[in-house]
């Protein structure tokens, strides 16, 4: 649970790496942008800034904004009534980020979790991204990314974002943030 | 048809445009930036330059660049084989774009046809956006666009690109650029 001062700092500061990075949003998107604390109640550390330009039936695109090392957690987007499930692109657009997924485990990767004894997190195939550089993550695909210490920005270009179907490794993560009244 | 120099000179200037806008490319992408000039060899009235990110069966987002005044022709993305058609958002990232589709027609455009006397411009409902404004054009919808007087970086969210499949409103256009051996 984060208090609305902690949502508003964080939209604030990623407001301000949004316009580093050269991004443009109208004062609506500003006063939409989206902190996911994932229920955890750990912003720095385990969380998500969101911008949602568009998500119709058919395509979605977002900028994602992390802080210095932080991390959005293990999770797939399962397959749902007839689609495969979401299917995303990640594009870095500012700082560096490292993607972790399904595939032959890194032998030095460059992050730590949050957790190291959760057993949260345990795909451990790493994809750099330094500006200009992309992945796509196939649907139902374990994943997980951290910025670097300079922070990143990230441009999502996908499939329908249907937040509530996505699977943590983490049972304790509800996707919903939810602001203690004050 | 257009000469290698040509399509060379366009790339570079279509670089310089998303370098401008803070948007970082790849050695390979800089190197594959597409230069249309829809079979009119007239480039700088009627023309796109493009950078593909991500064209998968489901999801694709590219950067669209305008020259000053260089206008993207009327076309429809037509309803293909169980896909009601291509859906398309375009999100303005730097300069003024106007994009002009069906609907009630602006009583005064900010924008002439290359070609008033062609026929090929049918549709006159005016959308100006500005950096961080966003337009969404339904499937089978016809839509043309221009750039200011500044030129405009447009980012572009969508399902599957099919260019082959558009339909030109003007008979002579072909989606395929060609370049004139020297």
């Amino acid at each position: 649970m984060l208090t609305q001062e902690e949502v508003g700092a964080a939209k604030q500061r990623a407001a301000a790496a949004l316009a580093e990075a050269g991004i443009a949003l109208t004062p609506g998107e500003h006063a939409a942008i989206e902190v996911a604390d994932f229920g955890l109640s750990r912003l720095d550390e385990i969380g998500l800034e969101l911008v949602v330009y568009v998500n119709t039936e058919r395509v979605c695109a977002k900028e994602l904004v992390l802080f210095p090392r932080q991390t959005c957690p293990e999770h797939r987007h399962p397959p749902t009534g007839g689609s495969p499930g979401k299917e995303e692109t990640f594009r870095c657009r500012r700082g560096v980020v490292y993607i972790y997924t399904e595939g032959d485990p890194s032998p030095n990767p460059a992050c730590r979790p949050p957790d190291p004894e959760s057993g949260a997190f345990t795909v451990w195939h790493e994809i750099e991204l330094r500006p200009g550089d992309q992945h796509t993550v196939p649907p139902n695909t374990l994943h997980w990314f951290q910025a670097g210490d300079d922070g990143a920005v990230v441009s999502e270009f996908s499939t329908m974002s249907t937040d509530e179907l996505d699977v943590f490794t983490d049972s304790r993560i509800a996707r919903e943030t939810v602001v203690r009244a004050t």
